[in-house]
């Protein structure tokens, strides 16, 4: 049990990096277990309500995971594979942003709120917040790449960041389904990862969270021992070109690096398992998960 | 053919209503036909658009319609009645929420945004717009009135509109999802009529102009010579009690009445099969449609 | 007649062109039959007030006309020339400044706000608006150019555009007198086209509207199929050089060409005598008059 | 010789005066000798740009005087006379207004910013600043007083005092010619003297102050022992009441009631040939001329 | 050893204070142990900063102490004592507004500036933040009650709090020197008590927080039984007169019901040997020490 | 005796330079027998004034003088000097805060607020206004330059400006005391002359103007016919590198050109014991004292 006077040690210990970070837009990538479980979910919209009540500008990006499958299986949607590829048709897209915008996004606002925050949800058409083109897939097959059109997923062509702006000068918390707008007003889906790297490189924000299923990155995932605490970009290229980094990593390391190249501060990949992961990160020296930063820069 | 100067004339005949309504706050309830023919749906949101173009704050508030009972029908949920109302389960309200914020408002956002407007979606969850509370059914059977829960259908008890406010002084134009929150985070289903009185109400607005499906209000509705253009509240009143006006329109003027008492100038109920009926009721002396006004102010 | 359905279409034919002008200067001349013809000259005040209806901020620049010719012919004041060019004694400026201040320009700002704008007239003198210096004409005698002096006929040498941003962001209209002031306090008469592309370079205008009294430009004035609608910057020079242009035009293409080299966007000398043309030029596709352009840009 | 050491004595005795008036609204009558004697002329102009450097908010209102006349006979224009009231016809309140407006206030304008201030001239029509209506002219004729028709004389009926706020705030002063504006878009010529006292009252000035060409207020004109230094408002009526005050006068203590009744703190009536009256009044401690107060209010 | 998580607990356990206190105004009376112990003196310290980051607005009122004794002692200065009051004549009041201002006051400032904060000194003089009048002290000798005048020692009479919102509003903390500054400009040395409740009533602080060496108030200091925790102002008003709390607590108590009764919140009383206790007061459910409060206020 | 008219002549003459000066950022240094003799003070104090009066910006800076020595001699505190420097150990930097910070300054802030100011005292230590570091005094004996540690005497290493400018745009007059803070919180006695050096250089002042008790600086000081008006910066740097300049004059000359380095526009140093020398200075044109300029600007 602990006492008042350890709490209040435990209040100041936090101070430093209350002053450090005061003012600084911190995006927070919200995904994986921590959606799920009912403790961690309310750890995590209690540690970013606590963010922005010590001056911090928190916007919060998340994905969609299982709702959107069981959806699609209760409509009795059947899903297309291309070489392994699920195909994202028309009608899996609007499937896909119903939940994502109407279910999804509209509990972790309203989780929020009900936690004394005033949080408003987007998407991306929301003031054509993210503007995406069509991705087009690499498939590897007999001896050649050829690209795949896989429907409707997107890639991030341009973040029109003003509402965010009005939003956080305002102290409102935005919560952002990855849905995308093409130039035509096309619907796509996209990778929340990627979107909250756009939009944490869009902000210049101090801090980009990733909040995973695992403890980081290793560099042999059989040998817990190789943990690694501090990834520098080229490092994190590199493993991304000799095929260190697996697959569902793939898109957090990238977009790590697409929030540095685009002026935000530092990334972390943190794990969501672990509660208030995200506090533990933001509010001490130890630190928690893997850090992706530019060499040179540590502050 | 309409030539150059004629143009010029149509311009300058509706100067005087720009001057008139500019700064002034006008919240339009979206529905019905207007909503789903194509050519209609066009012309709303560009009429939306030009009210803001001429320095008006327009503010949108629509309702679901077909898409609600066909995304049921698709997940193979059956409706349960009781008393010939539909009960709203949990699961029910959260389909229907999941239609109107993620399907509809987002495309009539997208519309707008393609059409060069900044529209932003919102829903009653979004920093708490629209606080409801659980609307009990009055049920007349056996010679007696009693109240029956018909679940998760909502009454507004309260509209926080400064989100509204920070998003229309930033020039962009909310559009609102009839969804409501409840005190301990529940979800409401609330008739988009109501909403729209209360925000209008909330707002003070200039005007609120309910779009329908019909000319607008008849003494007889047999006899089309009856056709009602002015209506004061007090007649209003005395028609709904007196079963003048039959069960679709009641919502609609009861909202007018919700918006005239809580401060609104003035409101319209205008057929939105006339292409433009936005724009004419605005912008030119014929008016359209039947209005609902406070005695003694005529401007 | 054009009934309210065409009306409203009309309206959302100049949707495009309110979204693209809104917040932009236009920089009116105001002269001609425009000024004298009573029906033309509500036009004119009508599309104006329009104008900054929809958004954009509207500076006028007016000239004088017969008005001061009339009052020197009351007051028995002859006029002197000078190898053809009329000479502006001390007397005469006073004469020109009193007209075109204490009568054409209060007539213009009383009209503006007699139809609901907020009209503040302006001369060189108000916050030393228009510094100007003494013009000194080049006469061609006996196969010699010399410089002759012509009196208190002045060139621009300084806009103090301060109080124009004043009025305008507080939505004034300002409506110019084109007096200028001299270092010492000395009264200036100057051409108002002059003024006017001085204005809009200093403003950075959208748009520099010359109304005349002619269609516009002809690369031969006996021939009407030799209408010019665009014209470069270089083509403009050209015709000055080589005299295609005549007297009268001369003012008003130099004006363009001042305007456009100080940074306004377009130009455009437009027939007056066409009821609505500043309308039908702003927001038709159909565009009226001859435009003097910065070649590469065809927005 | 004054020496710096008794220069600085004198600025360190105006202090307590500046910091009283700081911020104060300041409405200075200008007229008389003191717009005639080229001497006068510069001091007047000068005090009034020192009042605005210590940080007063002075706005000028400017009378007419010889020019009209003089211009009115230029142009062979006689005037009628009814009952001894000069009839002022359209024609003559046209030229009134030219010569107030063209040469009077640009002169007065010029020759501030001449001397390092930033002046704007206005008159009633810039803005709607002074709406008037027609003053009826009582007659009193064979025993009987009957109303007459002078033509466009008029009585201000409104002030729309906000350009002045606005030039104010961007320390503009403002210089006003008394022209007044009718409902109907006609022109008024009005005694500058009343002009100013409504401007007073509209503005809550802190001082006006009417320059005369006379000491001030005597109870007997041929006994100089008689000056009144300070008249309360109630004897001020009284003698009117009594007609112990001539012609002249009248104008300017009726201002003075005006501007009092109407909020302003303190009323000045000061004698324009003495070199600097206005700052005599201003930072000494002697006053000079009469001032009309509100009984119970000394300080 | 408490690990991240317990930590990320107790930080979250603190999120209801942070968001019930954001924007508020706290006043916290420094004195007693805590300004001489090093370790307690860092506690406030942090505490203080702490409470601004998250988002409070700090105004700290210090006392003087030992210093003052010391000082005097150490420049020969003997004591006067009249009926037991220390005399405080001209030398000694300037002696402590020395040690106050010059060594106190700038010593707190520095400590929190040494921790990241952006603290500015004040005393009563600067911008006349503190007026005030001599206070006239009550002597019982020989059955009489006699006013004795025991030299500098003030009484509040009037706070000029612009200062310290000019100085919250830009992130400073203002840290004020009990000196009070006489109409004349004499100097005051004024209880810090009484201070800190004058400033938190003009500044309708949400807290006053007084800072002392003793756990709170007993209804018998023999008998730790009876430690009261809340004390409505009628009990405390009962208390002081029936002589129930002794000395040295009497201006601590007053305090209190000055700044309730000026518009504060609510007061409290605490042990300032207790480390952090602060923060325990303000960001824990227990509470800590006695806190005094107007009934029908338990928020 | 001066009549009114002569009082409004000195008036207008100072006009010129309040409009040159208005806004403009003034730094003086206060200090030597204006700052002992009552007549002076009250002269520098009411000069200050009316500069901010007048629309400067004041900044004060003061130094010390007997006072320290005094306090030091009452307290029993001997001096130690080095090679004839006086060794400021931690007893004496103590003392020398107190009686500036305790004392001098709150005289100086009491004083100007009696006479009508908003004052406001800092030190170096508010808001780490003054930054500063050991300086190594260097002293040569035996031949040789050695750098002897004298104690807490202190260079100003950086100037935080921010609290000045929330000050001043507050309309405080700020005050400041010579105390500058290290970086581990250390406290610094700075020589005044240099503070205000560097003050006037971090707010890029119109004026420096440093208070002595000489007229100014001679080329020879036996020759009074050798007066300097104006010394250009490399005149300056040339007279201390050749010992032309004396000891007491070395710091006020270096203070000047550290002044100039920094931006400040032009410094004076002028004679304190002629009255009202400032006003004297900055509003006639006569000018007083020596001035330090860049060449090339002659404004």
């Amino acid at each position: 049990m602990i006492n008042s006077v350890e709490k209040a040690d435990v209040l100041i210990e936090a101070l430093p990096y209350m002053q450090k970070f005061a003012g600084k837009t911190i995006v927070i990538k919200y995904g994986g277990n921590a959606m799920i479980n009912d403790e961690l979910k309310r750890n995590v919209i209690k540690d970013i309500i606590l963010m922005q009540c010590v001056g911090m500008r928190p916007v919060v990006v998340h994905g969609g995971g299982p709702e959107i499958t069981e959806m699609l299986r209760q409509m009795g949607k059947k899903s297309e594979f291309v070489s392994g590829l699920r195909v994202t048709d028309a009608e899996t897209v609007s499937v896909a942003e119903m939940v994502l915008v109407g279910k999804t996004n509209t509990a972790i606002v309203n989780l929020l709120n009900q936690h004394g925050a005033r949080a408003v949800g987007l998407n991306g058409k929301d003031a054509d917040l993210i503007v995406a083109a069509k991705h087009l897939a690499k498939v590897f097959e007999n001896g050649q790449t050829r690209e795949v059109d896989i429907g409707y997923v997107g890639d991030v062509t341009k973040i029109n960041s003003n509402i965010l702006r009005v939003l956080l000068d305002n102290n409102y918390i935005p919560v952002i389904a990855p849905i995308g707008v093409g130039l035509k007003g096309e619907t796509y889906n996209i990778n929340a990862d990627y979107v909250a790297g756009e939009i944490a490189a869009a902000m210049g924000a101090e801090k980009l969270l990733l909040i995973t299923d695992v403890e980081g990155i290793y560099r042999d995932y059989q040998d817990k021992s190789t943990f690694i605490s501090t990834l520098s970009v080229y490092e994190a290229e590199q493993m991304i070109r000799e095929k260190q980094i697996d697959g569902g990593m793939i898109p957090k390391v990238e977009a790590c690096l697409r929030a540095l190249a685009g002026g935000a501060a530092k990334t972390h990949i943190i794990d969501g398992r672990v509660p208030h992961s995200l506090l533990i990160e933001v509010f001490t020296d130890k630190g928690i998960g893997t850090e992706v930063v530019r060499p040179m820069r540590r502050d």
